[in-house]
């Protein structure tokens, strides 16, 4: 059923929260700090009894140098060839990690490099991961990572995973042949569904010359509004805190800002593909179209009218491609 | 959390149903009859804007001949060379149909010509189908399949997609070059989770001699016990249609023998890889079990003693890929 | 709770769809096609134990001529006495069949000939059915028939469950002496909840010379909002299906708009009693005042405040006693 | 699925009770009281726009003398005839009461009087009743009646209940012409579901020359085990309350010893018709057949293997009719 | 989330009862009926084990003369001193009593007496009382108390309670050097939450005199809205009243009116501290606000944003003890 | 109701686990490396309003000598006198924190010095923290912290909570003039509920020189069967990383064993009252009676044989009074 504003109301809706002023200073201090951290990227292939795809195991250094995993897939060399491949960035839900080796073959049978980051100290809550968030809680929390560090921007959880997403970036545009591929650092995209999704939006607000977009039915927009229209986890992890830390509000808001998708979202200027699902609980349609609104970048929105979170699915996939292909034709 | 049987139990339980005295005839006019219809089929190349794989949409006749839908996935030309492919025919879960073209090219990767067959009338509940099953209902019946003409074992639903399964392999040796791919037929394997495990089963009773079988967590096997031990659906079905069919315990439990995994497996003679699951609801593990136990054929069986009915997931699949490339190893 | 419409709103609510252009002639056509099947209604003694009431066991043909079974129960001969009796036929709620012969004995007990027909392939759900949908499911569907055949309106399950509805009004008119009974056909009265209650008015609309209406809580009504407005089924099978058929939107409401009661009612002229419950999830009341409020005939409609599905139950079925006797006074 | 015993354990099981030593002078004393208020019957008619079947609204004097409620049906004049009748009294499960008027025709219709006593202080939770406990709660309890007055067998509800059963018979009996029907006062039988079976129980104990009993599913058996083997309501009250007054176990339990119809129905001699479901909760089957075995008349017992608390519904009355049309015929 | 009314529409709500003619008439001749019982208090000491505080159990007449049982706790002697201390009468939540004499020692610790009255008839669903509800139900109900009786307000189980609050509040004043302590009856505050907190606003109206109010997200407020605006008990106990009593409606609304806050704080004149929760579906913010609105004294309001019932728990109390330090100051 | 073992298999269950062999020495080592902190505890007074007691803000050093939080209760000076007094440490459940300053007075008003420890990383989920785990993840985990560092022994969450706990005795026994209150070194005991509990065991074991224990429902207990025997939170967090990590399930099982009770408690001298709860979900009762039968010391068991997990609740703390005033008297 529907539980959002009406359609008229949800197509102009802009969003309830307001970009803190040091907002640019705050990131471009981050990522100048991670960036101290040398960008060196491993590289190790993963033997998978495939034929049509290479899979890699990769390391790089996220947020304080950290050392993040991914999987790299390729194409078969036979082919790929030995052109510069366009590369797919992807990021991952909430709760999940960078999964399995052998999942996942879509981007890779489509001919793009794909690299498939993992999250840090999530990755076993439905698929698995293998990093951990070395960086500890920084205060009381509830249980997930949505309050982990949240009374100040500095601590936030969401600082450090931002910021490997960025250098996740960074590091797809640097593997050469050296690295079994060589990437056209012009050609990356960032792709996400959910927290993958918010990714995907940061990592373009951070890293303006992404080449595209693609966020499904994407998380972390909002906040002011999310924590107040939906009871589903994880926005409702807040609410949680709230409820117990009940003289923390203010301060738990004015950090979440720096988070907001609608707050970053203005700096992003890539060709974006977003879908959004009316009946989301997770997260909820006005949330998206809030993000969606603020977009700076042309933009495209696929509305699934009859589904949850799952949103189009594998559908989202198929038009994903498409976008993609034509965004990234070389 | 464990209910089922304790671990030795389980171990050595071998279910509670007899097969019918008629079982094989059963089964032998059945498929006769269905022979009838001329093996055609039709295998028509779908674009897919994929490099590494070829996708391909077939139609083949099942029971009565009725047109039924299945996804061929192939490695892509350059890849697969000219020698006749291995091929693995995969069954769905019970209310998904073959899904969508792009979706799980698993062993396409691996380099299998990959057989996907849709499930005749489900194809809404989770994954999509195209097939009907026009046979219609032969009685009342509760939502789902489960109950579809349960009062005869020559009307319930179960007979018909069971022959489609079979029709499925048969469809998949007849592949050759005219089809865009040959398949060895010596060289084919059946593979399924859940439903799609009983339809495995079901079709290595039927065709003894596929090359290989794969079910992970089968459903359809020790029905008289399974409706008992769980409330869970699609299992539920059966008991919702005798909470309100009182009458007809007896004629249902008879319909049921000649579907059931424990009567029809002491045929299958095939090696073959199970899974179970300990903390599965859906398809408890003594079901699972019994199922393994009558298996007539050499056989290996995983336990996955933290999982429900998702039991392995993708490391099933890695599993069943080091166990098919040794079976069918050409 | 309400979480519907506020009650000057109710009041007003016409519905959201509109009636497709071929109405009548699809209607038309479709009956004329049952009825080349002749209408030979079988009559047998069912043996009760009951003294004050007779029963029988009825089987008509219905939509493609298929035996469609009812249970007809009578007043004791020695009350009933040799004058042609009123009738009502009475139609069951989704999931149902005709139900136990000795259940039921209101309408029988106040003097009338009640005819209660059974529901095509349900009955195994709340209470017991005989009669079979021999036609199969043209099409994937989810569990339960409210997406049967749903992507044409010459396929959809409930073309042939209308039909049989008229026919079981066309069988009870057609009931003299040689039935054990004779009816008036002038003083014949249609009568069910939600389902029984949409068949109800479907029957009014198809054969507007009914002698009388009563729908309690009518199920059918103004699909385009009640699939966005409740999650209940079963309502909710047809949002299960478009999430997964996300491309059959468009078709789907087409063919719903043919048997939408918004659409049917302006056709109908009996008198007719409506009930409404304020607090129903599965027939929300805004969907119940869009097909009231679209009723062309002399019309009643009794709220209840506080209750859910159940409406006003015995009250409803007191209230509707009383509007009988009036409307149907020899 | 099945939670309790196995079967054969089932049919053995005797229950875990002890009768108090005092419990025929408990009761002897209990009836004694009641039967100082004088059984003063009022039966007044009750217009229904019916036919086939009279209804009379009647009130009794039952514990304490409070007036007590009942329905009165009985088959039209022209059908019963002048010889004096066979009698049903009824009882209601929890949280009911006598319902409507209109209600539950079907022993009437099977030529019996029919009274349907209404049950003190429930009468809202899914019927309707018109009768009030008017002796308060004795103490604190949990909400409902189970624990209302625990703390003493003499405050205790049930000893309240217990009497206006016995009344009830009494009252059926005493039905002469005055009263527009005569009932043989040796072919009453008593008969309920769930509470309402628990009532029959008890007044076969405490009346045993009533000619027959029927117990459906029967309530209050057995309250050490039922108190521990289901989380289901009511039983639930008790442990709710338990929880709460930690220090009360040992007095609640023998409290309860009176009540229990495993510790009432040695007393029993009628021929008796018992339902057992094996799939219940709110009555598990242990403590039913607990009941059973320990009734000291002759016996038969229904199982339904695949049902929960609704049992054998149309069915288990059906076969009540067929029971006590033997066990009555005059 | 929120689910009901908008911040700006929340401040400016009223409710959408009206007070009865004679609800003035109805309380005075109520209380002047209690006040016939002369206000005998007994005061006996507990043994506690405890150093700083001691605790007395305690029994006044209520409603009717009813002894009702209370603890009063005290700091010890050597703390208190001898002049007389300010008081807090507390009040307790739905389905609970007056708790165990150890528990919540806050405000003896804090300085006062402290006398918590133990609540009729519940005392076992949450939190142990000793206190029965003799005057009996009066007629059907459904489990709890919010319909016992509720078909007359002569007879509502809530106008024996209010009177119990009132004579609470006249109990603690009286209490003298006699009974251990020596309260001044000028510094008497009455404080609660939920069920307590509409306690404490009855007694503030009925005693107006009250030195001071607490009512944390008070119950019992603004009944016709509460009743459709939530499906959570103990308001849902209505509902399901009027859902099987459907004739009952307007009585049931015309007795909860002399019940209903906002009906009786416009006689409120002590200076009061309220508290709201904005995700509280118990006592939804509306009726809240309809009390707060409408109460006629000085008041402040305490609003948590992302809490439940629980509202401010330890939070509303620490607020409340700075309140009272100053109203109640000598 | 009872789902675990029946209660003489309880009486007897010992577990199902076994000590690592260098359980002893990966102890001493923890605690070495923590006692190289100096233990600087900082007591400051908390204004509170309150007369009879005297709160404390302290913080001690922890775990790698992290600022652990805690609240210190004590009687007023003049009650208290100059005597050294008697200690309580208590430990708080699972999500919590050492909640608001205000709560809990009762073991001060008892008489004695009550330090409340904090839970590092904790205290959002039903009571208040201010206690960061600066430590970091160490690996992926899901939500909560039972998965935080647990394939590592070295970087497992709880080793750095038991060393906060036994840090905490140290710190309540250094408490001199100097810090508010003398503490007598000698009579100092640990508490707790659930992981309270657990930490009261882990405490008593790794100090067997306090005074005494007291563990109502003890958490982390018997793991390998907890896991197995319930589905209830915080166990379930292992099952649901196990679940994803499948692999993992020997390391998982091998870190457990270090933090078993049932592998600790053999260590314990100390006097001890426990408690369990026979419909305990959440410590199932297996799993308490194993720590209980390996308790080394002189023990006593409170049986709630109708509580879930709050178990005894004020009733176990009323019986730790008595306990707690025999074993500690001075």
């Amino acid at each position: 059923m529907y539980s959002d504003l009406p359609a008229d109301q949800l197509a102009a809706y802009r969003g309830s929260t307001r970009a803190p002023e040091d907002l640019d200073r705050f990131w471009a201090d981050t990522l100048d700090e991670a960036r101290q951290h040398p960008l060196a990227v491993e590289v190790i292939p993963y033997p998978s009894g495939l034929r049509t795809v290479e899979l890699y195991d990769v390391v790089f250094p996220g947020f304080g140098g950290d050392p993040i995993r991914a999987w790299l897939r390729l194409p078969a060399r036979s082919i790929r060839g030995d052109a510069p491949l366009s590369g797919v960035v992807q990021f991952v839900g909430y709760g999940g990690g960078r999964g399995d080796a052998h999942e996942n073959l879509f981007w890779a049978s489509a001919g793009f490099a794909h690299l498939q980051m993992d999250t840090r100290g999530q990755g076993a809550g439905w698929s698995k991961g293998a990093t951990p968030d070395a960086a500890g809680s920084a205060g009381p929390q509830v249980p997930g990572v949505m309050t982990r560090g949240v009374l100040d921007p500095q601590t936030y959880y969401y600082r450090r995973l931002f910021t490997d997403a960025v250098r996740a970036v960074e590091a797809m545009r640097s593997l050469s042949e050296a690295s079994a591929v060589q990437v056209d650092p012009a050609r990356v995209a960032v792709l996400g569904q959910s927290q993958g999704g918010a990714l995907a939006l940061a990592a373009s607000a951070l890293c303006p010359d992404v080449a595209a977009v693609v966020a499904f039915v994407p998380f972390l927009s909002d906040f002011p509004r999310a924590v107040t229209v939906t009871d589903s986890y994880p926005y409702r992890e807040i609410r949680d805190y709230l409820a117990v830390q009940r003289g923390q509000v203010e301060t738990v808001m004015e950090t979440l800002a720096y988070f907001d998708a609608v707050n970053l979202v203005p700096r992003s200027t890539a060709p974006a593909l977003f879908s959004v699902a009316l009946m989301d609980t997770t997260t909820p349609p006005s949330t998206v179209y809030a993000a969606y609104n603020n977009y700076a970048g042309p933009k495209e929105l696929t509305v699934w009218p009859f589904n949850g979170h799952e949103a189009g699915a594998i559908e989202d996939d198929v038009a994903a491609l498409a976008f993609l292909q034509k965004q990234l034709a070389g």
